[in-house]
């Protein structure tokens, strides 16, 4: 039996039989290490090619976007980041300037975060890979999970999602880029090759009611929106309903670069399926969700709520559409009139 | 410039300008989250056909090996394992089964010391590889660093040096080992395949005296024991003195499997540079490594001491053979005699 045969899902299955399950099935590990304090540990294999591409990608931009990937796992734990470790596997003709730019765009991501490169390992082989562990610390009490969401709880949703998806779109086929004004262009483009871990969202999260204790349950959306409230539901075992027209606020936000070139189905498509956005799904009380929209500003918004039916709905509720079931296997089915 | 023309040790260098410089030097990187406690992190990138081979290692084998080597690191360091994380590139024609028995080698050696995978990454390449990162904590005052060794210090390995040499040797060419009893044969193969993190050593270390302060330097010995010398004399900025007889110790464990095969010479260089024994080279005062020698009985040795002269030379007292200086890039010059 081949791992072609079973694929990835079905050889994680497998191994983690190796792993203990009460630390493995959200963003970043959960060690605790003492009374006050946990260890979030995170790691992502980046494969030349597969993860980056010299088209779509310069050395900085993957460097970034291999730093910004670990540290938003660790903001999904609702954790500090403490350092990160670099293995990287060379061919032996690498220019030296590519790793260095690769390493100036790691640096620059995790400065703005005060986070260090802790320490790495440095091998020979014929396929370009980088690994990055990332860990970081977080209390207890403030730990966020994919397991814990409460229904009633609301689905909180940062910034903008498709924006990346639209991004990589423009740099794969600049031609579709011809509408758009130059600015809208860059932003979009920059969403892709720039995403911000949000590490930001975190004190504002703590700061909405600082004298209460409350959980917030939550993943990043590297996986696409929709990705993200299907496994929260499914590790909390419930269910969600997303409104529609809270997700056209999405659109609303990215309307003038992408109304001459993307359908409004298309657009949905994106802001549910894109992914890389490294966005925040959050579930927490709906009252103090609404504080915590209100102190992010525009970027941020409730998008659903958590429910005890455990399917993952999508209502309409102007046009009276039917209601969708969304699934992780299966892409978005187009409304009629969207 | 390609990475070809500067190599490994030109590439650390530029990229050493990325981390922060009190971080690095040492096997794993230490952090100070708290007052009480540091946390070390180590990390390693193992590729198919450099780093591991099917001739002369079963999966189970390289995934223990894998393991072994990171736990040593944090051995090294004093510290005790919280955890580690497994990145895991694969062609998507790797047997399945393959995978698991590499979890398996894995598993086997971290649970002899209650070491969880608490996570990691599973992706598609075209070359198998593994990267590993280990972390753990450590009382900073009981933290292991090269820099720290003090003139007078005595230099303490554990275990047997160049035996895991000896037994990649035997894999390699079967026929060597038919002057060898099988008994004698198999333990030099399993110091090859098995080795042991040495982290049973620590407590006997600071058991040595529990009620006073005092520092004490180090590594392991996984690229050698004239390497773990030379790094820390070199990062204490002081030298030492071996003494050859010190390392016949070494020869008389060893010497029932070895001597119908190897000459004396070839014994010492396997056991200054044969690399792979994942032992631990310890410098501390001379009166407490007296006591920690006797505590681990024979499997420990006083072989030198550390000098303000900084080179690191090996002394032949009984035939009195001019001292050798030994260095990081050049071989062991032979001795006359022996």
């Amino acid at each position: 039996m081949k791992v072609s045969d079973i694929g990835e899902q079905g050889l994680l299955k497998i191994l983690q039989r190796f792993c203990p399950s009460e630390i493995i099935g959200d963003d970043g590990a959960v060690l605790n290490v003492d009374r006050d304090r946990n260890l979030v540990v995170t790691t992502d294999v980046l494969v030349d090619n597969i993860h980056f591409s010299e088209i779509t990608t310069s050395p900085e931009d993957a460097g970034w976007r291999a730093v910004a990937a670990n540290l938003s796992d660790i903001a999904a734990m609702g954790a500090s980041p403490l350092g990160i470790t670099v293995g990287l596997a060379l061919p032996i003709d690498t220019q030296v300037d590519w790793v260095e730019r690769l390493y100036q765009g790691m640096s620059e991501c995790l400065q703005k975060y005060n986070t260090p490169i802790v320490g790495g390992d440095l091998v020979r082989s014929h396929i370009t890979t980088i690994s990055i562990t990332a860990f970081g610390q977080v209390y207890p009490n403030r730990c966020i999970r994919r397991h814990t969401a409460k229904i009633g709880d609301a689905i909180v949703v940062t910034g903008i999602h498709g924006a990346s998806r639209a991004g990589l779109e423009l740099l794969l086929n600049p031609e579709l880029g011809e509408t758009i004004n130059e600015a809208d262009k860059q932003a979009l483009i920059l969403a892709h090759q720039r995403p911000q871990p949000r590490l930001d969202v975190l004190p504002i999260l703590w700061d909405v009611s600082p004298d209460s204790e409350f959980t917030v349950s939550g993943m990043d959306s590297s996986d696409g929106l929709a990705d993200a409230v299907l496994q929260i539901c499914r590790a909390s075992n419930v269910g969600a309903v997303l409104e529609l027209q809270k997700l056209e606020w999405q659109k609303i936000l990215v309307s003038e670069a992408l109304k001459n070139w993307l359908t409004p189905t298309q657009i949905l498509e994106y802001t549910l399926y894109g992914g890389e956005d490294f966005e925040l799904v959050l579930c927490l009380p709906s009252e103090l969700a609404e504080i915590f929209v209100k102190k992010i500003g525009d970027n941020a918004a409730i998008i659903g709520k958590i429910t005890s039916n455990p399917q993952v709905i999508l209502r309409d509720q102007i046009n009276k559409n039917p209601d969708q079931v969304l699934t992780l296997n299966q892409g978005f089915q187009h409304f009629n009139n969207s």
